[in-house]
């Protein structure tokens, strides 16, 4: 058996930091999305009740990429009672062309944080107005501020409000973010205002029910909604979507189960057979984005498993560049 | 982070052989699967039609058990041209309690092969006849000698017929088994002879097309088909599971996707809405098992991710126990 890798989070966050590289790299697997011969089988969700726990586990066979990534990711919502996080987890690399195991990045979440980050970035890049400078986050969590970070990577930020339910982390994540990004950060203790106000709306909670509804939205917007991703969340109210000159899917077998999607169709709202564009084919040039200044868009982001395994591709490959890691051997031991 | 153990596929080998304690270990996982408070999801499959490769994930949680694993198989057939295996994957073990990753068991597909093995030693033990001596198996790979190996834990077999479409492999398993399990073990130029000959059936194959046919079978049989475990497979001519007087499936939802009774209910022998009592309601004394000594019972396992839950549980107390493996922080590194 070959020779594994295994990366620890540490060396994962100094190799893969959020940047421009991690964004080119996940706009690169929504391009090959689009090309149609990538292999994603749908999500497998393990469901653990008696702990207030959830698995997700994603995959996708990329053609041209050498290797495909199994990511589990699990988040178990008690653990911070415990002093744990709620989220932790780990990416599993295989050969593509022998199904070899071949490296563990035992990222503890770290990795699916960024290409997360990374695909809002990606839908900003090619669908919010070039000159956006404004930028409302739903949430004050650790992707709220990711998010922000990534925005500022391809468009002119300048400006930023929080709303979040619990107005004190709001105010504590917009004081943070201001000394990370030394951009003009603040709190809104009025959701309706800070959404209005925003060139740019990006909504990261595991809401249940919406929290912005259609008649805050504004012309010229791009909504970015990346919080849903189980069956059982939404974040915008379900009139959003028509009331969006264009609604951008990552994915839309995806998104018609796990995310704004699926409450628009179960309202009735959008009928069950429309067909949409995806995100990949705006970024591969195979369908319009934004066609004018006006436009209200709306990119609806679930996660995919070409973005796992974009990254992790993207990982292993600097962390053999810069000789990171520890080499095992599965038939015999450490080394 | 909790620190992680790693267990190689040497450790796993001499930690968990294919002996009675795991055939016990498995029962147990079929027995929980029967109180109906398990959750599996459904197997997800990743297709790697470039490499003639597949990836399936398996997983379980079962109340009571510390840890739930996640299985991933890759399956890459055109391995052996270039000297590697065509099986191979891990198993990864999780707090049920915090979903943080307790243990990365590098099997290469051992436990896998181990805990199949057990399976059909489970419904031997509860569906064959006391008295079974005689044993045909179908196929001739890894798993026709650990089948009937594990058959050998639980009835007084005393012979065996191999049957594969590769005479000379037969020849070369019966010679191997003979010499290891110190019985009489022949192979065999025709399948229905084999067949018709044996107590105990047992199908190992991957087989597309139908080896076994209805007509072979005798009262007193008991037939396991274990090779199925993919739509495009299938062993058992469907008319077997009407002259069946039992059938019993490992998990009805899974065997109607990948089993011998999803090509049944293809050919209109099985209604779609039937449903049937499951091995592990057999082996909890929930259902009926075998009724007479002329009853002719079908096994139809495709291989449930409790069976793997099970014995990575099995697998990781043993190491603890022994002091075996490798250490490991995720966010520091090895120690």
């Amino acid at each position: 058996m070959p020779d594994i890798k295994i990366l620890t989070e540490a060396e994962l966050r100094s190799l893969v930091p959020l940047d421009i590289d991690a964004v080119e790299c996940v706009e690169q697997g929504f391009n090959s999305l689009a090309k149609g011969n990538v292999v994603m089988p749908p999500i497998m969700t393990l469901m653990v009740p008696d702990h207030n726990g959830e698995v997700c586990v994603k995959t996708a066979y990329v053609p041209g990429i050498d290797s495909f990534a199994i990511k589990m990711s699990p988040g178990f919502f008690d653990n911070p009672r415990l002093g744990l996080p709620s989220t932790s987890g780990l990416m599993v690399l295989f050969s593509s062309q022998t199904g070899m195991l071949e490296a563990l990045l035992l990222d503890n979440g770290y990795l699916t944080d960024v290409r997360t980050a990374a695909a809002g970035a990606v839908a900003a890049r090619h669908l919010a107005r070039e000159v956006a400078a404004r930028a409302c986050i739903i949430g004050a969590g650790v992707q709220a501020g990711l998010q922000l970070k990534a925005l500022t990577l391809v468009r002119p930020i300048t400006s930023a409000v929080i709303w979040a339910r619990d107005t004190a982390k709001a105010k504590a994540t917009a004081t943070n973010l201001r000394a990370e990004l030394g951009i003009d950060v603040t709190a809104s203790a009025s959701a309706a205002k800070a959404v209005a106000s925003a060139h740019i709306v990006i909504t990261t909670t595991p809401s249940n029910t919406p929290l912005v509804m259609a008649d805050w939205l504004q012309p010229g917007q791009l909504v970015i909604a990346m919080g849903s991703d189980q069956e059982h969340k939404v974040e915008l109210q379900p009139e959003c979507l028509t009331k969006a000159t264009l609604y951008v899917p990552d994915s839309q077998s995806q998104c018609a189960l796990k995310g704004e999607l699926r409450s628009a169709v179960k309202a009735g709202i959008v009928p069950t057979d429309r067909n949409f564009a995806e995100l990949g084919d705006v970024t591969a040039g195979r369908a319009a984005g934004r066609s004018s200044d006006s436009d209200i868009i709306i990119a609806d982001l679930t996660g995919t498993g070409v973005q796992d395994t974009a990254i992790a591709n993207l990982a292993r490959q600097r962390a053999e560049a810069a000789g990171k890691g520890s080499t095992f051997n599965s038939q015999t031991r450490a080394n």
